[in-house]
């Protein structure tokens, strides 16, 4: 395959120090941390989303989650309602939609009165040369992520300004939503507008009792992210490759990082971004970290060399 | 007004610094820098977009300017041209419209060939309290600014590939695009998904020969910007009281730097951000920059104070 | 006085929402998070270092606190053991002198082995205009803050690495590092100093089993921070002034993240800076945040001059 | 070599669209810009700093340069002067000790009185894996780079404000100040520092008629940084397969945007800073970057694949 051929992937067992960081089971927080809290998760059918409703319901919280799929929702929402002893609603809403955005929160009203956590999770991604790209591709992944985000954020911040109730609000965007990426400009533009959006509101609405608060995460193996934007396998590996961690994140790390974003314990972040992915970031972006490839018997020739270079 | 009442402006006269920052005439880069090159500039009617163009067309270069007026564009067009001696086009084109940036496209192609240089500068803003944007009000903002510019550089760049043309592409953006802003949240998020955006394609499409820079603006008076962002006028001068340089902006200087950024001198620059704002975001951002208002007779008396702490 | 007379100060009670946003008590993990762990603290004796202690000694860890004062350190370590029953370890340590630091370290080799978490939390600062700076003020800080984090993490992490025993490291740094500031600018340039650091072992020593990540804490009331940055007491109003969430931090909060991220639940996070500043950094650096001072009435006003503009 | 066997280098002559990309050659500024203005330059003997004081002295700056190697900085100030026709004097200046600072500036003021462009440029810097560290080494580049440009730059300040005389500094830095970099731990913390640094004075000293901003260079071929960086220069085919440009950056371009940004046609730019890096570091940065291996073929299988994507 390609990237075995273009000699990006030095090993195929997982790097060693992966031992280090083995993930966590379970919630963190203390149980009945979002007892009597409702808690509203967009795109919550599937992948992380999914696994952060999970954490909430465990932790006390009654959910909603939103998305386009309601044979999806739910059956996600009654496999962790079974699961937890706690009650997931499940409503459709195509977020691209502020009609739909609209009647989705009419629902929520009705059934659980407004969210104390909101959660913006919704999104889609596909990888694409630019130069292949139609202003309809463009649209379709900038009008869910972006606008997306905005009705629901808007829509829900305005009914609970008019019921002076408070509220925590989360995002999840990337890890390339401030550097840009080449072969996903849409999302890494739509992530990036979002960004900016909850630190604006972050500024704007604290006044109203509102956190406004943004979780990149790194590359987790969830079906609806892999299969496209790695739809052979071969980048996985290429990416392992270079987190210092030595493996993929897992859906619940994102999930107790968010419920603690959320949570009684965080009152006080507000237009925090916070990066969790292994590190990946910072060893892509700095320009001497490819010198982990060289051994120690090549740094034993390389310094010889650099300590007899003479002036400048 | 409510500015003066609520304190916030010191002076009334501009802060005597200002006379150490004169701003420079005429432009920088060498006669002739443009000649035998075509520059598309979108908003190059009125504001910047005006002064660029104006300032490239002294250079040399054959301009096109392209935005939704067209007896703007064609007066402005003239009265450049009548200056310059060189030609300036005007084609009208709504940029929202991925139809119409099309047309525009093929008009450009007709008349001067595809450009070496890009600018998207069209833009839309106006201040207003987030819980009162409506989704329409939302999108007439991120519809010109995000997708916008989006179609605008994938038209063209898709055509430059097939072309195996290189240009140079810049985009305007502003100093709240990375930190956000309140009261602009759908300018600041459109503003921040055009800077990953270009970040993206100077990673992506170095290998077509194409470039890719960001200028972030800080505030300059142009009759658009102004009469929507601080239409009482009572904003500006708090705004020069918080900038180091002490003083706004000039349009010319703003084209100077684009000039730069979009010539044979500064052919290495790619994927940056230059930020040229009389020092204002260094000044909002610092923590203790309030500081400044101490005398130094109270800091006499504060030194004293933390000479005399003892111990943590 | 000067804060006063200058106007800064719009009003005199807590912003009424801080009401939304009341600061959670007593440790968020669950018990025995640290059991059978160490920890290694420096400037653990007071302020935040304290309460990072306190806290992680109630989830079950063996502490050392480190720092210039050993009578300090010990009575913070006998009241903090008594109240948690686990062990708390005083040693003398000046971090600017590597000497020491070997010293120290090898005490801790002696007394419980090499640690499982690092808080790099020792500093020191203090507000001056930087023309009264003199060599020896700007060293005093940059020795303690950058030297001393580096001196501390090189010769751990040297240790720990010969041990093959992995580590979480976390550098406690400030809002103004990424942005400077003035009046403070010996320690903007360190902590900017130890987050670069803290970035690049994390990319360097993830191969190790080594995390590195940073948080930013805005304004906490610690003697030690406050006497030597409002040594008046009239800076603080005006940052609650402008902290979105309307208070100030308490220190357990801070030691809730912290304990967060040197927990087993976030053996994914590596690289990452997280502000905890209850929205101080987004509401100062956005332009037009300070238009949270318009009222209703005057907004209407604004919005009809707004619509009524004609063109650019 | 190692880099060869590692299969980090797909290709062996420089990438096709580097003929895109050539370097200008000569100042882009106005004949005599900086006629009548004295301009100080650290590290000016060598490398990028003597570009930069070429070019100065070319735009009739009248120069100073300070280092370490007097002999050195003699045959450049003659070098410069003769083919410039302007006077570039040397001065033997070791930036780490304050007091040979000091004395230097002394000599400064009675040969040309005080610059009116400052540049802090001297540095050092090698690779080594941080586990080999020393404190020494630490201080090694950490005293040049971070202490050196502040006793520079607070000496030349005081003396310049007690002058009432405004003037423009600049500092060269990198583009993995703000990513951080294994392998060169040092350099980024000092540079990240002397960012902060210079945000906080631009801040602080606009007040003065001072403006501080910086330049991030990308991989330039000199002697002093490439024989520290990449001794064996196996590294430097590696930086060229990623940027977009094609191509390492030549110091004349640097002089170029250095100039610039003394000049009189940047007076509004203060707290600035400019990577100029051919796109190397958003290349870097964006995870999806490496699909540039992908060919047009293995596109086509890719697209069929996430078309034939079913849900989440
Ligand atoms: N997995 C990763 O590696 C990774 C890395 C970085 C960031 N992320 C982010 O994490 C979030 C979750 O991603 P994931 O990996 O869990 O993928 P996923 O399972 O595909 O989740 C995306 C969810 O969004 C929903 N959705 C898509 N379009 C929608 C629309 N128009 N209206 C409402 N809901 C819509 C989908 O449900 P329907 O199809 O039913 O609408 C789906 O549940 C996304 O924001 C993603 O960008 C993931
Ligand atoms: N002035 C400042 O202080 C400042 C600060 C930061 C950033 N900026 C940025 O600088 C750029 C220029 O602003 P300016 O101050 O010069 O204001 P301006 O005069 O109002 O310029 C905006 C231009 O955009 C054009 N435009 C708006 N909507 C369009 C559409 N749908 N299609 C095509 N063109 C459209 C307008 O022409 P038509 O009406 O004819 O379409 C106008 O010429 C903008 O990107 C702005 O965000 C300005
Ligand atoms: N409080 C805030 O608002 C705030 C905001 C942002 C960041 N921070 C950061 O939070 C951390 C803790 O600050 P704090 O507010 O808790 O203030 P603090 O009580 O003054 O803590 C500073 C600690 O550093 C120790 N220290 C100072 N110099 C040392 C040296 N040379 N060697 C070893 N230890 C040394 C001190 O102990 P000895 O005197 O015994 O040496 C003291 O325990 C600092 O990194 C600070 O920069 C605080
Ligand atoms: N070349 C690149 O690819 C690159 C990339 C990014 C950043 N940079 C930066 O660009 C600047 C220039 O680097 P360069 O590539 O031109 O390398 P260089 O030729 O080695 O320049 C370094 C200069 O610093 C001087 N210097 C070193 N220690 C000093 C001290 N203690 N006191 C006074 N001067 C001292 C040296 O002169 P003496 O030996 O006479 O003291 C030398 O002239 C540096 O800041 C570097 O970090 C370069």
């Amino acid at each position: 395959s390609w990237i075995h051929s273009s000699g990006v992937l030095p090993q195929a067992a997982p790097p060693p120090q992966a031992r280090f960081f083995p993930p966590a089971e379970g919630p963190m927080l203390p149980t009945g941390s979002f007892t009597n809290r409702v808690a509203f998760i967009t795109g919550g059918g599937t992948g992380l989303g999914r696994a952060m409703t999970t954490t909430l319901s465990q932790l006390g919280a009654t959910c909603i989650i939103a998305s386009r799929k309601l044979d999806v929702l739910k059956q996600t929402a009654e496999e962790i309602s079974r699961q937890t002893g706690n009650k997931v609603h499940a409503v459709q809403c195509d977020v691209k939609d502020p009609e739909a955005v609209s009647r989705c929160v009419d629902q929520v009203e009705a059934m659980t009165g407004l969210p104390d956590v909101v959660i913006n999770n919704a999104a889609g991604n596909f990888v694409c040369p630019s130069e292949r790209l139609t202003p309809n591709g463009w649209k379709s992944i900038t009008d869910i992520v972006l606008n997306g985000t905005a009705f629901v954020t808007l829509e829900l911040g305005r009914r609970l300004i008019q019921n002076q109730k408070g509220a925590s609000f989360l995002a999840i965007t990337t890890i390339y939503a401030e550097s840009g990426s080449g072969f996903v400009a849409p999302s890494a533009s739509a992530k990036a507008g979002v960004e900016a959006l909850y630190k604006s509101l972050a500024a704007e609405w604290g006044r109203y009792g509102h956190r406004f608060n943004i979780i990149q995460p790194g590359p987790i193996r969830t079906k609806g992210a892999f299969s496209r934007l790695d739809p052979t396998g071969a980048f996985e590996k290429a990416m392992i490759g270079r987190i210092p961690t030595g493996r993929l994140g897992m859906p619940g790390e994102i999930a107790n990082l968010a419920a603690y974003m959320s949570s009684e314990f965080a009152t006080w972040m507000s237009g925090a971004v916070v990066r969790l992915d292994g590190g990946e970031y910072v060893s892509m972006a700095g320009e001497f970290n490819e010198l982990r490839r060289v051994t120690p018997e090549q740094w034993k020739t390389m310094e010889a060399m650099i300590r007899g270079t003479k002036g400048s």
